[in-house]
């Protein structure tokens, strides 16, 4: 199996080569004018800035989190931990460096080319540094983790690999596991951090420049009178870039992590299986993720290599997309005939894998056809090219309550069609492949994703080479060249959010499973029993969950924002010659007012993540658990497709009013007017809460796997019953 | 235990008795100015061609489906199905009727006497029509039931109770199981249709014409110059009187047969359990009814026989329902251990009663208990003397965006507490009683549903008392009087709205509990396993429902509400006298638009009620069913909590800000204008949406439990697995 870690330390280093090669390129650009680079250097500081203090918590936290996870589980865990921040930390640090140095450099290249292909491929050159980094980091840390646990100290032969490691306090741990689980712990905490903090800050600049520049004072959006518009682009980077990366870094491994957890304890539970096929079950995910990567680095390339883009960002970033998706099913369904060939068929039979060898693969083939597949049904519901959102636009001629209300009916309504995608993909990966198939099913939709990730992280780009050609007051062609790559950015923000909530869904179920045979009785079928009254009400509580976690993100986003807003009527009460354009707003007060908010408001939020699965673990045992885990994964995924989409369609059925398309409405009308309010309510409910939701269902998961053997020999409940008995 | 039949025909008699001397007793009093009398004659006119439009819908719909009933299932539950549209349909109707001469009665009260106290006697009076037609006819129907085809036709006889009746396509029921399912869907259907058909009717006809009338006109609630403002007090009528009775009748009935149903099925799966508990098993749920409604009638009558009654209308009507709560608590026990006393120990133990005969009156204890805490905790996050709400009303002083984001944020959170209270009286209840117990703490819950429907009823009959004042232009004191009635309203019917989701979460369950026990192998423990694919991806597909359902209800209202908007604008354009009083307008054509539009868009929402759980149960067979009940159920009743107390919270903001508690704001200020966008938006949330999803999850509980042995025989899956093997 020596071979498949050297292909994994290729296609890691092949694309960490590549991102610091765009990186380099970016950076050999001009800056333009002298005001385009004072700014983007504004910008950059600020994104710096909180990513730093943020960084400095994290640190902390990361140590303490550490220490008693290598204390209470064993130390490689929390070894791996460790590993798990530091690659997923680096991640999102580097790429969104990339993004604050490309951002102005797109800028300059519209301005100097005035040509949308040209902008386009520096735009995607900084984004795919991001994307390439999530890839490379992710998998160098997984080689890592592979090399030193599982080869060097031996967990992954046989013998160790299936036996229990017991630690000081007597709770007994599959090792290998526990090193894996460790570490996409690490890549989720710095996901839920990233995303977290960086989604309030992002919305609470966005919301509080609106409210106040937009709304009050009537000046358009990016001025450079309205004192918290560097906040919000510095919102773009720390939110959109470094959130969303580490957001889907954390995916990525979570699903590689899960599915392979899962074939050991596929393995400790059907002995039948054979020891190859283990081995190779254990190797598998990790693989398919090499060959989606190598592909990645291929599909990027094919964008970055040509000469002469078309005008037709849409389709160009598609074709990226297509690429790298087509050439990971393709070159992993070679690699597993190559793989799995020698496996005897009862083997396969044993484990669930209705078509043999090829299983695995169809799993994760129907995994990456219903991402996709999602990601239209999103595009189809938020984009102003088809009814639903048309529909919503329409209704802001009646005002902002039938806006927010039609807005409503449509996100409801839309959370039915993703749902039934997500069941057939699930019920036929289990037909054909058992639950490796499922597991496959998330790793393989995640498979691509540095191409999803270069081409969301393109869009905020975009959006902030908008914001920097409009402070800079360049031609309005420029900003009319960036504004079209920052709604193209929408919709293929809209697809990429399809992926992330479709593959959260595989990754907390995978992980859930995992989760159940570490101490289900292993001689009857898996069970999650929703009538047993404890798994139920642990359903019930865990159902309410993520709208209490929702509603408090919400809140800390309005909380800050709100101090945003007294922030900027201040600056312009007290100094009216900002609005004239004579004197120059505060823009420092307006960023750490963000920052501080953004620290300060995501405390409660991360606890409950890790705090709600701990707790009632060791009060009421692994069988609560494991119904607040359904409950809590079945009403976020509901939860982050509706904020996801109510959000998307009231921001297009505004910009749908601005293109004018609906006659007499405009710019500046009372129906533009109720669409903005739409907007506003929609910004922190798809970009701060839903993308959240994806991780807390993982984390939650994440973290109750590491703890479930303590807590299954530790809770207070046996402790009742044995007391009684 | 014929005397246990003659109780409950004597509570059933004495509780429709005192209904129809307080029904003449308001009849009698006078209408007050001729005018009042007018108005009062257009609202009666258009709620009564509503309701016999919508019932000659509603008997089309009841015979095709007790025909389908009779054919496939057996001809009593068809019977028994037309039972159970006569008696809720008459409770529906009775009440609706007395209202409508109930609320010009209050206004003329208020108007001859000043008296706070004389006015809310007549208001109360009013209501308990409601209140105890609902109790009344419910419990006349099982009586029916019981006598006819239990007694008569010996569905009772033990031997015939737990042998299997096979109908002629060989499908087999317990017989009696069938009459109590029949006569619940029956109440389930006129539910289905009063509450969509009314929620819908009330809600376009309010929004339209608060956004024509408050926001672009100006002109204040009831104003007689808005041509909506008749139907806005027909949909109060329709909606919150006959909606909401027949949902709380169709919740009493399911209640207390599911828990009588379950009885058979416990016997059925433990036969050990002795007939004789058996029989005292499916006579409890009713007899602890009946002892429920004789307590509401002692707690109604405690409050209209006292010739003095306080200022205090909060005191007042917490009082009835104290009395009655508490009489039915302690009348509940004497009558539990009288009926329960001979039973062996072995057989208590043998069902799960681990305290023993007094058991089943803990769990129903805990309903009510936790009935009541669930109301105080809508109550917390709803009423404008707490913390949330008034974040929400300080909110709107930065518009209507933030307005919006604040209260989705409290009716998020607010979803975390009732769901604790919930599982720990369900966990409880079932530790100290099992299955059975679990299912009286639903029929607990609901055991004095007359009390609190009298209360809910009183709101809006206040409420169309005070718009017939305005619409009179009588005193403004008056008008006073109504609206403090009419506030203390919305508290009762936000801890009424508790009642609602709770009992209905506890109803569905005991149903599904049910459901399983009708196909799962019985020498197991009764399973859900969420861990079998089907299972989940129906627990996934059922989630989305209550999204999808929601998503319907708020786009037919919003479309309804759009065409009033429209004919609103038409009048007062085309007839510019209306806005200037010279003109009077055409308040015909708004009750037809309301009437059309209820009737037309409550269509598709309905069908999916049904057609969902039979046709995916034909087609994926029960256990994909069995998924899709419990996601549905969880799913509902978070979005059930969250859109009562996000509207309620809206609501009460703006109350708020009338009220002139904060500084500086008031009627006319911007941030009133922002808080009227919220309430606007809760309207259809609280009120068509969130009772709605109550009655989804029973009707669908209802239809798959009929309808689970014809499936569990016929279905597409299991006829591929056939010839596959």
């Amino acid at each position: 199996m020596s071979v498949v870690l050297v292909i994994i330390i290729i296609a890691a280093l092949a694309a960490l080569g590549f991102a610091a090669l765009n990186y380099k390129s970016i950076k050999s650009m001009d800056e333009g004018t002298e005001r385009m680079s004072e700014i983007a250097q504004a910008i950059r500081i600020g994104a710096d800035a909180f990513m730093k203090y943020e960084y400095k918590i994290l640190i902390v936290v990361a140590i303490l989190v550490a220490v008693a996870l290598g204390v209470f589980v064993s130390w490689y865990t929390g070894v791996c931990f460790i590993i798990g921040t530091l690659m997923s930390g680096a991640a999102g640090w580097v790429g969104m460096k990339a993004a604050t140095h490309a951002n102005v450099r797109v800028a300059n290249t519209a301005r100097l080319t005035k040509k949308m292909g040209e902008t386009l491929k520096v735009a995607f050159k900084g984004g795919s540094v991001m994307g390439l980094s999530v890839g490379g980091f992710a998998l160098l840390g997984i080689f890592i983790v592979y090399l030193v646990f599982g080869k060097a100290l031996g967990q992954l032969n046989i013998e160790n690999a299936t036996t229990l490691y017991k630690n000081w306090m007597g709770v007994e741990f599959v090792p290998f596991t526990m090193s894996l689980s460790g570490y996409a712990l690490g890549c989720s905490v710095i996901a839920l951090f990233n995303r977290i903090g960086g989604g309030i800050y992002t919305k609470a600049a966005d919301m509080g420049a609106d409210l106040v520049g937009k709304t009050e004072a009537g000046i358009p959006e990016d001025d450079p009178r309205n004192p918290a518009t560097i906040a919000d682009n510095v919102g773009d980077n720390v939110g959109d870039v470094a959130g969303l990366g580490s957001d889907l870094l954390e995916s990525f491994v979570g699903s590689i992590s899960a599915a392979s957890i899962l074939g050991v304890h596929l393995f400790l539970s059907n002995s039948n299986i054979g020891t190859e096929l283990l081995e190779k079950l254990l190797y598998y995910p990790m693989i398919f993720a090499a060959c989606g990567l190598l592909s990645c680095v291929l599909g990027i390339a094919s964008l970055l290599s040509r000469k002469n883009l078309s005008d037709n960002p849409h389709r160009e970033l598609n074709g990226a997309t297509w690429v790298s998706a087509g050439l990971t099913m393709v070159i992993g369904l070679v690699l597993t005939l190559v793989l799995l060939k020698d496996v005897p068929a009862e083997s396969f039979k044993e484990i669930g894998f209705a078509l043999g060898a090829v299983s695995p693969w169809v799993g994760a083939a129907l995994g990456i056809i219903s991402g996709i597949l999602i990601g239209f049904i999103a595009e189809y519901y938020t984009s102003y090219d088809y009814a639903p959102t048309k529909k919503v636009a329409a209704a802001s001629k009646e005002g902002s309550a039938l806006t927010i209300t039609q807005g409503m009916a449509v996100g409801m309504i839309s959370c039915m069609a993703p749902l039934i995608v997500l069941g057939v993909a699930l019920y036929v990966s289990y037909l054909v492949g058992g639950m490796f198939g499922v597991a496959m099913a998330g790793a393989g939709m995640l498979s691509f994703v540095s191409a999803t990730v270069s081409v969301d992280t393109y869009g905020p780009i975009s959006d902030n080479a908008g914001g920097i050609a409009e402070m800079s007051k360049l031609d309005p062609e420029v900003r009319e060249i960036t504004d079209t790559l920052d709604s193209v950015g929408n919709t293929t923000a809209a697809i990429g959010k399809g992926f992330a909530i479709g593959s959260a869904a595989f990754a907390a179920l995978s992980l859930m499973i995992s989760f159940l045979y570490s101490f289900n009785d292993p001689t009857t079928p898996l069970q999650l029993n929703l009538m047993d009254p404890l798994t139920l009400v642990g359903a019930l509580v865990g159902a309410a969950l993520p709208y209490m976690f929702s509603g408090l993100l919400i809140e800390a986003v309005a909380k800050a924002a709100r101090k945003m807003v007294d922030e900027v009527r201040r600056q312009f009460k007290e100094k009216p010659g900002i609005l004239a354009g004579t004197d120059t707003p505060d823009y420092k007060t307006c960023i750490e007012i963000s920052s501080k908010g953004a620290l300060a408001e995501m405390k409660l939020p991360s606890m409950l993540a890790i705090v709600v699965p701990l707790g009632t673990g060791f009060l009421l045992g692994p069988w609560f658990v494991g119904g607040l885990l359904i409950g809590a994964t079945v009403s976020a995924i509901m939860l982050a497709i509706f904020t996801g989409n109510v959000g998307g369609s009231w921001d297009n059925g505004k910009k749908y009013i601005e293109s004018g398309a609906i006659e007499g409405e405009g710019k500046g009308t009372d129906a533009h007017a109720a669409a903005v309010v739409g907007d506003t309510v929609g910004d922190p409910l798809k970009d701060t809460v839903g993308p959240s939701l994806d991780i807390l269902i993982k984390i939650m998961s994440n973290v109750s796997l590491i703890a479930v053997a303590l807590f299954n020999k530790y809770n207070v409940l046996a402790w009742i019953e044995s007391l009684i008995k």
